[in-house]
């Protein structure tokens, strides 16, 4: 490649400070240090994570950064010592790093690494430095990727190699939102067949979590969504019934207990918001009811009366929705390349990354489940 | 028996009325009805959740009663229906019941019952009545047990036939605390073989966590509490450290994280106390951590931030420490005749069922473990 090796000029849509629209902006992004992989970004996505970090967290320090986390491309040029991928393979990088090699990684319980980028979780690429530079100043990569980016680089523990043959376009949704919401339900709360579940908010996380309850074999899928533009789509993915909190005078628990017999077997909270949580662990059957918490948010405490766990009910979490990014990622991609997992039907809009503002705009809102921003050619 | 079939006067100790010292009395205990079951009461304890309604939860509705549901004794006689049970049986009551025959019953994953006494586990003996009076006033049955009285009736459901060789005044203590605290460990938190655990608070049902911990094959059991006039008797049951978080000057989940890589992988909260459960939490190592909550409260909401669980961690409460009483109450009197748990261990003071004032005050001043009062011969 005639790039290797250079500082590569590029677009990026750079976040100065928090709570302010996106500019586009021309960045350096240097070449990949040791064990490092630098990529063409070719699709991304906006998150409520980016917008989380940009709206709701808005620590200073973690800027000024390019955001975006949800993303498929091509490898440019790879550092020193990077054996698994050669420049021209198709990769998504993953904001949860799998070195491999720690307990963690050795562990079958969870997908959490020790040695991933940031054990904060809040800041640059690992080591604590970015390859990231515009108009003279150091850029910080957001979660080890910073994909609003045509380039980004990304440690080789945060790569994911997949099918030659996949549509780059398409299963870019399996960087974060997708495999988050369908392996919440399929590897953490392990929805068994046969079971009921209810599903809260129906993003493009929730519409995930419906689709991974339908694949695990429930019975029953209640969708919950205080938007009912929701449920057409959330039908698409499987769910049985639709309930919008707004058209019952009691609480969403109870309505869900009159529904289920007092209470579902297994619930989702795909919001990020610390009422809904404990709403969905309230809309569990005692004895067994799972919940767990997708969406994500840490500026509060989520809250219950010990009664509803001693009666029988587990509180989990889930991140990334359970998946080791580097074998999870790929399985996911050949789930829907083999038509077991949709996602054409999670696009509603498409878009470049010039118009990155008006993409977040419409997350706001509520108005798309996913925008395809196109990033490179 | 002489006394089938009539009213029985015998002595209880009645709490006319929230915080205010228990009376001796003499009662009427009317006979056993269809499928119920009358018992003389040898040995009882008393247990936090007894102070707890008569000096926390303090609800006017719930009095006049006869507190107590740690205890065991003989039957005296049974209603119609019966064949489970004669007249000379070893029995232990429960206070938790088991039908048998409710969808819980039938599942492996609980030992809630749908059938059971109170569906809100703060009344009186199901169906909701009770077989007591007292200077002409019906005193009701705490939770459908009422073991602070020479007599109690219980429905069938909620007694446990015994071997007739086991001493009922040691294996009372399986009524409750014992088999709380051990089967959260065993049965709720699953600990296993190799395994680091925490238990926060060392009365009976932390002791008896530490001592499942023990039989479960941790390899490191951390007993942690406030009064470490504790720890000699938590090393008595297989503790290998011991803790006071009023000796270190930064929160406890920092130390014991510091202590042991960074989290444990089970903790058991025994003390009842919402910021107690969040340190619980918090000590538990990300990606595999599982709390429980065991201590018992129900007046404030327990709280923790959402990356708590989204890391990886697990929160589940335990009731009556996931045994179904009826087979499990059984199965723990053999391991105890089988020396394969400690009971003895537990009991510091003696007393009789006159003196039960001073058996709460002991109890709450912490200044024993467990005191058998022995009501009748």
């Amino acid at each position: 490649m005639a790039t290797a090796g250079k500082v590569i000029k590029c677009k990026a849509a750079v976040a100065w400070e928090p709570n302010k629209p996106l500019v586009i902006e021309e960045i350096e992004v240097d070449p990949p240090q040791a064990n490092e992989v630098r990529i063409k970004i070719v699709a991304t996505g906006v998150c409520h994570s980016d917008l989380y970090q940009l709206f709701e967290n808005m620590h200073k320090d973690g800027f000024p950064t390019v955001l975006g986390h949800e993303a498929a491309g091509i490898v440019e040029s790879v550092g020193p010592g990077v054996t698994e991928f050669q420049p021209g393979d198709k990769v998504i990088p993953l904001f949860l790093a799998q070195c491999e090699q720690c307990r963690f990684c050795k562990s079958p319980k969870t997908n959490q690494c020790e040695r991933a980028w940031d054990n904060n979780r809040s800041g640059a690429m690992a080591p604590l430095e970015s390859r990231f530079t515009c108009k003279g100043k150091k850029i910080q990569q957001f979660v080890g990727t910073s994909t609003f980016s045509e380039y980004t680089v990304v440690n080789q523990m945060a790569v994911a190699k997949i099918d030659p043959a996949s549509p780059l376009d398409k299963v870019f949704l399996l960087g974060c939102g997708i495999c988050t919401g369908y392996g919440a339900a399929v590897n953490t709360a392990k929805v068994e067949p046969g079971s009921t579940c209810a599903v809260f908010g129906l993003g493009a996380v929730g519409l995930a979590a419906v689709m991974g309850c339908s694949a695990a074999g429930a019975k029953r899928i209640i969708a919950v969504d205080i938007n009912p533009e929701k449920f057409e789509k959330a039908k698409v993915f499987g769910a049985t019934d639709c309930v919008n909190p707004k058209d019952h005078d009691k609480p969403i628990s109870k309505v869900l207990a009159e529904m289920t017999n007092g209470g579902v077997d297994f619930s989702l909270e795909c919001v990020g918001n610390v009422e809904v949580m404990r709403s969905a662990l309230e809309s569990c059957v005692e004895g067994w009811g799972v919940s767990v918490i997708v969406g994500w948010t840490d500026l509060h405490d989520f809250a219950a009366r010990p009664v509803q766990l001693i009666a029988g009910r587990t509180w989990k979490g889930s991140f990334f929705g359970g998946f080791k990014g580097k074998v999870g990622v790929p399985g996911m991609v050949k789930a829907y390349m083999d038509k077991k997992v949709k996602l054409d039907e999670f696009i509603t809009h498409e878009m470049t990354l010039d118009q990155i503002n008006d993409a977040i705009e419409l997350m706001k809102t509520g108005k798309c489940i996913r925008t395809i921003l196109r990033v490179s050619q």
